[in-house]
């Protein structure tokens, strides 16, 4: 079973509620993590391996939200070499364990190795995550071999190392460990059906959501629909809808279409963010995801709407949301306008309504660790307070609330909101990333939105520089004889 | 008079402390603060002229510092065109006034005209301090001709506007208001001498502060000196000795060699730190400046160590601090060995000590928020609590404490510091300053710290970038009647 590891992570969350740990460590060439295999220990000990080529950093978010929100809780069995982004991921995990012998090490060598800078993610979860003193960061970072043995657990790099002839039995005494420490959760699970989209050039077909591309505008629709019908509403029955349950299958859905966007579609500069149904379907929806927020399953799906909408936020491209005649844009799919970078709402008599939920209450936090609501009227929780909780809003309600940001009536509405795409996609694309990245997270910040605020900035920086792909640069001459010759200037 | 910007915040807040409020309005070309003048308002309305070339975002801070820490408030008053870093120096303000006629207005047009992004100080400085709601900040920020009158108010880019024929009146009103606001701090107050050190191809040498560079291995040592003779102790003495007080005149000097290197050395990567002098009389000085906290010349003099301190933090070149046998890390000086990447402590029966003073608890926090000691043991606060406060240390109770990095015997002494230089010198001088940015700061993150974190590198990303630079890009094009040609490509 070849899946890559953030939907390994999503899968056992679901379909296997009753594993509370899981292992990742080395592939057979013990070098943890490139190829490596994860086995997964339940209350049963079974495990299968799986096959993952792309571990970002979002799929490290995975396995902390994992440990956070679902209490399955990881630990890194390290025995050979883990570095760079093997020690990323070894990092995302609980516990790390090492092996103690001549070459089993932990490391970031980019620097040193390569000239260039290691991933923002591990250098700040060293410093912010797992306290390592400064002072020893920056030791262990510029350190090409990495550090082992006592030292790396004296510098809390790791959390036990124990001789190869333990390792063995010792991985899964801690595996147990992690796991008894975590409340169980029975199954039966939820088993994720398979979306069987169609994706094509000119967009993606899905059943709650639709993305339309116009490549030779380099913009994008993205619709999501709210659910057909009433929705189950007792934890029983919503489970027993399993993978079909709206939320959980609509926001799966929307997962599958950023992903698709941002991999294969990098052109694509404005999406148009559109909604279809019924606001009281939606409203219904979110309250059953409230009301059974002690249900695993209700739990589970909230998580994930949570962990999706977080992907919107730190997508690279601007999103507008249009809130026209036919919308939907109630609790969390009202998020999706709170997550765009503009919103236009059409005033008219007959016009659209928005409405909040409890969700957007407290339901779906984003990286900052406020809700998307708090972040808009930072600092102002009494205006977060005083929204019309309770009623539908019209546009001119709802800017007069601060909900939206623009409300033309029906003469100006089209041509507003056709120049405003317009003008977006003439943009610098660049520029664009830059600045949308700065304004979408205001307030207090977290481990997340460090690292992904500094993420691309650094490393495209860094990684650009002549110093590491010009003719001579660090990163050009790697494994070559010839010695690097650097810029000298700081900056 | 013509003086850089932070320079004059700083002689206002030790020369003339009556001065409550300042005006910082538009030239006589009414483009805001290229080439602005500042009028001071004081408890008489006395005035004078600074010229200014150049307003960094520490300059900006400079501004915030003086308002939050010494109640010196300050004023924008925009008559004209306040865009790009004219509008970041107006948001650096207490206040913003703005004229309202038809070309009065706020900007930051860089996104649009520039094909660039705004500095991430404004950007962040619009969500964060004056709490613009994001949406409407992203529309602002892709206007080229940015927002004027009722609209620049409605939004919070600016606190008022008013008709030309009553902004001559207004701003008076304001300041003084401001003024108002603000504790009285009556003068007399202590002249800034100027330094008169000795700059040189080689270093510099001031009275307290010594800079020697060795070119051909890109390195330098930065000697700071402790007092040399005991320093006055009562408010008014200490007032008396004025800027010849060592706690000032040797921050004020360490703060003239930061810069100088940062201005016109860029190609020194290391930078030994070493201290010399008696533990004692460093203390006896941090001790005068904790008890008289409450006067206004002792806390200022407090915030101005802080300052040039994190400006230490915030100097992209590797310090390593050597405590070595005559040196005096003491207290404040002690702070230069916790600012730099890591420190080398010589072990030996005679060897040197280090100590701690109320200043390194809670005198001379970082741009965290934090000090450097609860930064180096984060989330930490019992470590912190259980340091040996009240007596020296030698280099094994230093390391037992986690105070110093590494503590060689005399043996390996010479070598090992050797080493540790020539090593780092020799790696890339753009990763290092992407990992020791990303060190340095672990803990809670600020608008200072958010500022500084993507300031560089997103700056530096997007401004090299072909998209700005290229044949095609819009920078390069700026002015001419061509279009830019952009990669679409979204990073």
């Amino acid at each position: 079973m070849d899946i890559e590891l953030a939907d390994a992570v999503q899968r056992l969350r679901f379909e296997q509620p009753d594993v509370r740990a899981l292992v990742i460590t080395s592939g057979k060439d013990r070098v943890f993590c490139s190829g490596a295999n994860i086995y997964m220990l339940g209350s049963s000990t079974h495990a299968f391996k799986v096959n993952f080529c792309k571990y970002t950093n979002e799929t490290r978010l995975a396995i902390e939200d994992a440990s956070q929100h679902s209490g399955l809780k990881s630990l890194a069995a390290v025995n050979g070499a883990c570095a760079g982004g093997g020690y990323e991921l070894a990092l995302a995990c609980d516990e790390i364990l090492l092996v103690d012998d001549a070459s089993s090490a932990v490391s970031l060598p980019e620097v040193s190795l390569l000239g260039v800078l290691p991933g923002t993610g591990g250098l700040t979860r060293v410093v912010d995550k797992r306290r390592v003193r400064r002072d020893l960061a920056d030791v262990f970072s510029s350190l090409g071999e990495g550090v082992k043995g006592k030292r790396a657990v004296q510098w809390g790099l790791v959390d036990e190392t124990v001789p190869l002839s333990r390792f063995a039995a010792r991985v899964p005494e801690k595996a147990r460990a992690l796991a008894d420490g975590s409340p169980a959760r029975p199954g039966p699970g939820v088993a994720l059906e398979p979306l069987d989209g169609r994706h094509h050039d000119l967009g993606v077909e899905h059943r709650y959501v639709t993305l339309e591309v116009v490549p030779a505008e380099r913009v994008a629709t993205l619709t999501v629909r709210g659910p057909d019908e009433g929705e189950p509403t007792a934890p029983a029955a919503m489970r027993e809808r399993g993978s079909g349950l709206w939320a959980l299958r609509a926001f799966r859905e929307l997962d599958d279409v950023l992903l698709d966007m941002r991999f294969n579609r990098p052109d694509i500069g404005v999406v148009v963010l559109r909604t279809r149904g019924d606001l009281g379907r939606v409203l219904a929806s979110d309250r059953a995801l409230r009301a059974n927020q002690d249900d695993w399953f209700a739990s589970e799906v909230r998580h994930h709407v949570k962990r999706v909408l977080k992907r919107l936020d730190l997508t690279a491209r601007t999103f507008l949301a249009v809130i026209d005649a036919e919308s939907a844009f109630a609790g969390s799919l009202f998020e999706l306008a709170l997550a765009a970078d503009r919103s236009y709402m059409l005033a008219a008599d007959d016009g659209p309504r928005i409405a909040l939920s409890p969700l957007n209450r407290d339901g779906l936090p984003m990286s900052n660790g406020l809700t998307r609501l708090q972040t808009r009227f930072l600092g102002r929780p009494e205006v977060v307070d005083g929204l019309p909780w309770d009623e539908p809003l019209d546009a001119e309600a709802a800017l007069e609330a601060g909900l939206v940001t623009f409300a033309p009536d029906e003469i100006d509405w089209e041509d507003e909101v056709r120049l405003a795409v317009e003008e977006r996609a003439s943009l610098s694309p660049d520029a664009l990333t830059g600045m949308e990245a700065n304004l979408r997270f205001a307030g207090p910040e977290t481990m997340e939105t460090k690292i992904f605020g500094r993420l691309s900035a650094w490393q495209n920086w860094i990684f650009q520089r002549p110093n590491a792909v010009g003719e001579r640069g660090a990163l050009t001459l790697y494994g070559r004889p010839e010695r690097p010759k650097f810029n000298w200037t700081r900056t």
